[in-house]
Parts: structure tokens; sequence; C-alpha cells
């Protein structure tokens, strides 16, 4: 039986959940989840809803139904996946593997559900990871003068593979406006503090010389800002002043591929919405 | 304007959370929270609700009407608490003192809404401490032999005092079956150790034999197995092979502390309702 | 028995260690702890040693003959301290309440080895708290216009109450560099941001504008520059879209009052150095 | 130059110390690192130490020479390693993926300094997984009725292959006492709960029934009863009600992942000891 997920957010107002509600119970549908979160400083309601059909209902009637019924009404944003959709999912690396090795792991092993089409990267050094994964790997290398020329093969690619997210696993670029306008909030960048602490270049470096006790990694949404996109997912793990900057950056690790693998999960699984470069995560 | 929590379980089936969400919102509600489970394997659906009326409402004809459309229909077990309601707190102590003081800084300081009319004790020791915070202070011993007298005397202070719940702050006595049965799923105790490891006494002497590398604090209602009511919430410090056997009761006092007051803030709250020994917590 | 405490920092060099134990074995000293550090980059070699003699020992005397045989040579930095000798400790309040219930509570039931020969504070507002503790209570107000008088009035009851450390409990107030300069790495502040994130005012007001998926705390010692002293202890609690800015204020209590409390007890156990605005804790 | 740790314990006495330190002290040596424990229950002294040389030195020597004028004196249990010799480890692993990816994946980006000479499974599965990342996978089916001859097929290779320690990355069968008794102390197990808690089978099972609000993972040397043996490492991640024990089984995934790597690097740099069933872990 099918089964969708909705996200929606709009002015907050009374009957949204009532209406919404009352909405799935009429066809049959069967609410297994709901969250709901009001942002009272800007009145904006924001809410998830997972509901299975009892019998066999078309999706894009629906869609087309929610939205005439409900949503024109209550003035919302929202989305209606379907939960069968599996979104194709783009990786960015640069030299670093742990990141993408734990990717292909938790890929490979079923964890993330996911199509991953292919690998991008401005060095050649992981193609081998790739291949032994399965994965196809594209090699564009990023100088100073070829990157707009590099953008461009990139989102060529993005588009030719129909990818719907991308996820830079320690991509050690700056991405270029157009592929952020092509992809809002929908590539995912894993950075190796608990963000807005050493934003930028080497944070393991500052996090050293500032003597903190605790190191951190953030995953985030791209926006032009470097570093101040939405956060996502956040976690920490306790140093002391016996661990070198080489300690830091091994301890580091495990907290990059987890911080990343986890928000990489929320947004798969349609967990995620964006407001005010903030998100609502709906775990 | 007046404002309710409201906490339902009953058999799952489809429309439930539409037809109280309209319920509400046919009455002028406003919902500022809602939050649902399902048990899936015993089919049992959870919810709490809080609802903001934006008209003068009775509270208690909306119980009467609310039984009346909707709980009976669905068989729900349900629960209607006005937000005003102050719920009347009673404390257990013996001698040691770091809950008590935890507790009634919280109190005073306003981060308990509640009212403490009496602390109760086997032993005098923290008289003095009542005292300073200006509660009442019952000295009630038990002994092998005045176990009935004692749980008689106690009884009868928390139904004079109109008591709502009961903490056991670290209070070192079995707590009589005719108590638990006047307070069901309303007896709140902390045990120091991450149960289901190290029930019954002395679990810091047991962690530090065993050689764990964590140690932890659980507060639970107290049902007549010990130690084996549902837990409420539960949290954990590290700890290493240099920590002696009075370094983990010194380090498990923070836990304490803080496992216990959270789980008092979730009752006090109702966020808290339980179900075959096991509790669902809507923070 | 007599029992030392000695904290050494010196450049690094070979047979330290083996001095160092030797002068105290032929003093029929048992070592219980020992702990090192090593600062490659500065080269710079840190100990903390724990050392228990067998016989009657004149500790002034073995300090003269220590730095003699040993502290000269190796041009140290260096203090001994008696185990017997219990810190004076000094704690300044503002309005907040909650730090200063939690230190008050662990000095009465004895977690905090000190003596606290005074409370001083620029309001009013928790003098009956001091009261019930038994503790001196002095208000000296703080304006615009009288800052160097203040600073005046504290030194001379610091100096008169012979103190050996400050606590800032949540005092809402900048520290004047006179009396930075007469408490050097003596002074503790606990700020409620994981630094260096959110440093200075409003810290939750920032990482809720932020959207942060972790809140912190973190106590240093205070320099002349506000919120970048040396941090001796930091922690973090979860939080996610759904909490207010108040309820990161409350959150963050419980952080600021363990992360004070440990910071503290670091101090007070002679578990820190301090070196490049950084600390060696010695745990 | 050579390099060596050396780990001790033996009856405590004053003038180990001094007596240790003195020994490298003459012979040119640096000391880089020293830890040290007392376990004062049992009067029992440990010591981890990082030694190095700065003249050429023959460890083999200096062994002989530690033993006549050290070792034998304090009568210690002790063993001197040259910080060149890798490990040499084998992986036993059955279905389970997720351990066997990490585990390869930290090995292939120099994370773990080990040799891997082989793989051994009781199941066919992983084969592949094995020969991505080259190395040699021996397929050794255990029944009721093969056990003993599968543990002298085990003992065989490992002997073959010269094996130092064995790992096992969620291997679902017993280790027979034979391969106990030739690796004591150098098997490690990850089980999937936080031990004591939840031991034997099934334990996300047994946690999901008690309603618990944490679960954990524990690395632990296999000893003849079963996870019982000496703790190594242990973590923990918060659950609530609404985790199916699906998602325990998921989230505790990347527990295990982390509690086990942690638990070999440990082993693998010498950090641990074991005594009285209890591990001493110098980090």
């Amino acid at each position: 039986m099918p089964k969708i997920t909705l996200l929606i957010h709009c002015p907050d107002t009374s009957g949204i959940i009532a209406n919404v509600t009352s909405f799935f119970y009429k066809r049959h549908g069967n609410i297994n989840y709901i969250d709901q979160y009001v942002d009272l400083e800007n009145t904006v309601f924001f809410m998830r809803l997972e509901c299975e059909f009892t019998a066999q209902t078309s999706i894009s009637n629906t869609k087309e139904e929610f939205k005439e019924t409900v949503a024109e009404k209550y003035n919302m944003s929202w989305e209606m996946y379907s939960a069968d959709a599996k979104p194709r999912m783009a990786v960015f690396v640069s030299k670093y593997d742990h990141c993408l090795y734990d990717i292909l792991g938790r890929y490979k092993s079923g964890e993330l559900k996911v199509s991953i089409p292919l690998i991008i990267s401005n060095h050649k050094d992981l193609e081998q990871v790739a291949q032994n994964f399965g994965i196809p790997f594209y090699h564009i290398p990023v100088t100073a003068n070829t990157k707009e020329e590099a953008a461009e093969k990139q989102l060529e690619l993005l588009q030719k593979e129909k990818v719907d997210f991308i996820v830079l696993a320690r991509y050690m670029q700056i991405i270029p406006k157009s592929l952020i306008a092509a992809f809002p909030n929908r590539i995912i960048n894993i950075h190796h503090s608990f963000l807005p602490a050493f934003a930028g270049a080497k944070p393991y470096h500052l996090a050293y010389k500032r003597g903190v006790k605790i190191i951190g990694a953030t995953s985030h949404y791209v926006t032009e800002e470097l570093d101040a996109g939405p956060i996502i997912e956040q976690d920490i793990t306790r140093i002391s002043h016996s661990h070198s900057i080489k300690d830091l950056i091994l301890k580091g690790r495990d907290l990059e591929k987890i911080v990343l693998a986890n928000g990489i999960k929320y947004h798969i699984e349609r967990k995620t919405l964006v407001f005010n470069n903030k998100t609502i995560v709906f775990t």
C-alpha cells in the first residue's frame, strides 16, 4: 500500500493540524507519525507527517487534492514524498578517505537508503576506493583558472545523473555559487569543529591553540557564506592538554564520520526543514 | 485564557488524531504542542497534546464533552490537566543531602513548578536543611518492627497534605506495598547505577569490582519489584581504573542529582505515560 | 604523616623524573601519584606528584632542599603544597542563585575542601542565601562611577580575609585589572557557552539565533581579555529546534553548575598548571 | 634512535619509580611518557613508560640489564616492546559487516598500526569484502559436531601466520577454551550492551523490553566465562520510547564500531594491563 511523508511550513493559525489530519483520515490514510513545531517568534508552523494508506491511492491525485483543499487555504510551503522514492546522492571528495569509507560502508550494508550514481573528486587519490565499491568516479581538477569550467562539468554530470543532493565528504574546495543555487539546501558539508567556533580553515589547529577541552564536528547545508549555513547535526568529544594536533585530527575523524552520516540520514528520511538559516530536524 | 495538557492511550486505530484535534479546533482551542507514539507490537496509541483556548472555557465541561464525544468512542485511558494546577510533591530522605540540596535549590529558584508541603525522613540529620528552606520536616523512624506503623504515619501525612507524588531523594528504605498501591506510578526513585546493571544495594561497589568504564544513574517509578520499575531517565559518566569506590560515589552524586531532577521535571510537566512497565516520555 | 603535592614546569631535558623521584625516595617519601606532560612545541616539561612521607618531615626544610638540589638545577617554576592546607575561596555573585546554591551545597556536604570566608555581591538579592549557609555577605555596589572604589573595597576585604582564589559564580561585572593582577590565574569564571563560540554577552541568545544543536559551558581563569583566559573545563548538552531561549537558559544552568564545580575542584586539588594561556589539567 | 614501551606490575613499595627512571636516565634514555597507578586494595603497582634513547642501544641488552638490576629486585611482571614492532592481528567475522568495514577502513588509512595477515569466518558472506581490501580470507564452518576440528584449524592458521592477537568483529560463535588458553588477554570481543547489563544473546531485544533510555557497547578481553572478561572500553548512546528494536540495532552499530576500534587501538599501543579480571588502561 502507498505510503507518504509530508513536510509543511506555513503561517501559524488554529486548525491546521485538525484540517491536515482529517484530510488523510477521509482518504483511508493511517497516520503513523506526526510531529510539529511552532516558531513563536516568527509565528510559523512546521509539520512532518507519515501516512500509510489502507487502500490503493494515487499519490499524484492526493497531491493535487491536498493542494486544493488544504495547502492553498493555509498558504503552505509543502512537499509530499512517496516512501518508495530513493534519493540520488552524489559524493564529492578530495584526498581524505575516512568519510568516504564510512559512507560507502553504510551504503553497502543497506543503512543509507540512496542511490550513489557518482563520486566526483578534484584529485585521483580515491579512484581505487570508488572502484572497489563499484561506483563511477569522475576526476575534475580544480585550479584557480579552471573553477568555472569545473563547476560547469560538475553541474552537467549531476544533472545527467539526476542527482537529488550532494554530500561533501571532506571536499577541500569552495563550492561555486552556481552549484549552490542549483542545489539549495541540498548540499551537505561536514565541518570539523563545533560551529560557530573555528569556522574556516584548520579548525583543529585553532582548537589546539585555544586550549579547548572539547572538539566537535558539524554537518550543515551549504550556503554562500562559508561554514555559516543551517546546522543539521553536531557532536563533540573530550580532549585534554596531552593531545597533539595530530591526535585531534585522529579523534576528530570518528566525529566527522558520525556527524556527517547522521546529517545524511536525516536528509534522506525527509526529517529536515530549513527556515531562517536554521534547521528544524524532526527526529 | 485556560490552557490544558491532555495525555491519552488507547487501542490504535485510524482517525484518532483527526478526531482529537478537531474536538479542540471546534472549541476555539489552539494546539501548541502535539506528540504521539504508536507501540506497534501491542497496537497501542499514545498521545500528548497542549491546547490553549482563545475564549473563556470551562475545563470541567471540556472534560465531560471530551469523554462523551471522543474518549469513550476510542476506549481511551486519558487525563486532562489544567496548566495552572501545581502538583504537590513530598520528598523522602535519609542521611545523604546532595539530592535534597539540589531539589530545594531548584525549587527556590522557580525551576520546579511544584509545592513541597513536607519532607519525611527516617533520620533527623537533614532537619536543619529543611528548616533553612522553610519546609516542614517529619521524622518517622523505620525499624524492623515499626515498618507498618511508619507506613501508616507516612500515608496519613501524605493524605492530609494532599500530596500528588513522592520523590525518594536517596531514601534508604524499601517502600511498603501499601504506599506503592496508594501512589501507583507516582513515586520517583533515584538509583545510583545504569539499571538493569547493579540493581540492589551498593551499586558503586559492584561497578568498581566489575571494572566498568562508565557509571550511571537511573530515575524510575517505584513498583513492588525492587529497582525494576519503569525507567524515566538515565545518564552516565566515564570513569577509569584510577577511580576508587570513593571517587565513584563522588562522581555519581552529580549524575544522581541531574537524573532525579529531570525525572521530576518530566513528571511535573505531565510528559510521562506508563505502559507495560515502560515509560513513554514526550520530551 | 605529612603529605605534599608538587607542581613543576621547566625546560624539558632528560633526567628530570629520575632526579625528582630520587629526591623523595631518599627522604622516605612514598610517591602515590605522578603525572607528567611534555609540550613538544615549546619543549617544556610539566609534572604533578603526590608524596606521602613515612617519617616525620619538615615541609619547609623539604622545600629548601628541593630548591637547592633539584629546582635550581633544572630552572624550575614550582610549588609544593602541604595536603593539610585548605585554600580560602571568595565567591562573587550578582542575582542568579543556581551556581551559588550548588557551590554552597557541595561545600556543606564536604565535597569542596575549602574555607569560604566571604561572599561578595553587587546586589543584595542573595544575602539571605548566604545567611542560610552562615557565610558573611558583603554588598559592594558597582556603577559606572564607582568601579575603582568598588575594586579597592573588594581587594581590601580579600586581603583581610587572606583569600587564595576567587570564584565568579555568574558575577555580572567585568573584573578590574587591579584585581586580576592581584590574583593571576586565581580567579575562576563560568561562561555560559562552549568558548570560543559566543564569547561576550548573551551567549544563549546567540546560540539560539545560530541554530546550534549543542550548547555548552566553560570554566576558565580570568585574564584581561574578556572570555579569553585559559580554559579549565568544558561540557555540553544537546538541544533541538524546539528549545526556546528560555529553555536554553534553563538547560544551561545544570551545565554551568557542574562545569564551574569541576573547575573549582581541579583548582583546589592543585591539578591545574597554566602555560601560554592554556591549562594543563592532571586529572 | 630506538624507542621502547615498558609495562610493569609488581607489589607496591617505595622507590620503584625512582629506580626505574634512573635506570633509563643512566642509559641515555629520554622518558617521553610515564603513567602509574597503585591498586591500594591489593597493594599492586602498575606503570607504563615510553623511552627514546639518544644513542644506539641494543634493546635485547637493555632487557637483560633491566631484568637483572630492576625487575628481579621488585619482583616485577613486565614487558618491554620495541616501538617498531607491528603486531599481527587476526579478524574473526560471521555475517555482520559493519565492524569489518570499519576496521579495514581504519587499517587502509593507516590509523591502525597492525598487520592483518588473515580474516577467518564461519560463513562465506564476507569473503568479497576481504578480497576488496586484499586480505586472505579463510572459511572455517563451525557446527555442533565440528567445533573441535574448527578450533584446531583456526589455531593452526593463527600460529602459521604468527598472529599476536585476535579481534572478534561480531563473530557469532563461542570461542573454544583451547583458543582462549593460547591467546590469554589477547582476544578482543565487542559486546553490544553496556556490560554487565544484558550479557549473553540478543542484548538489544532485552534493552527494548526493559525500556532503558541508554544503550551501550563494550569491548573486552575474552575469558572462559561468557561476556565476563576484563572490560577495555565502553560507550553509550541515548534512545527513547520511540525507537524500535530495529532502531536500536542500527544505532548500536556506530557504538560497536567505535568501541571496538578504541579497544583495538589501546591494545596495539600497549596501553592495557590486566589484573584481577579488570583492565588498567593508560590513555
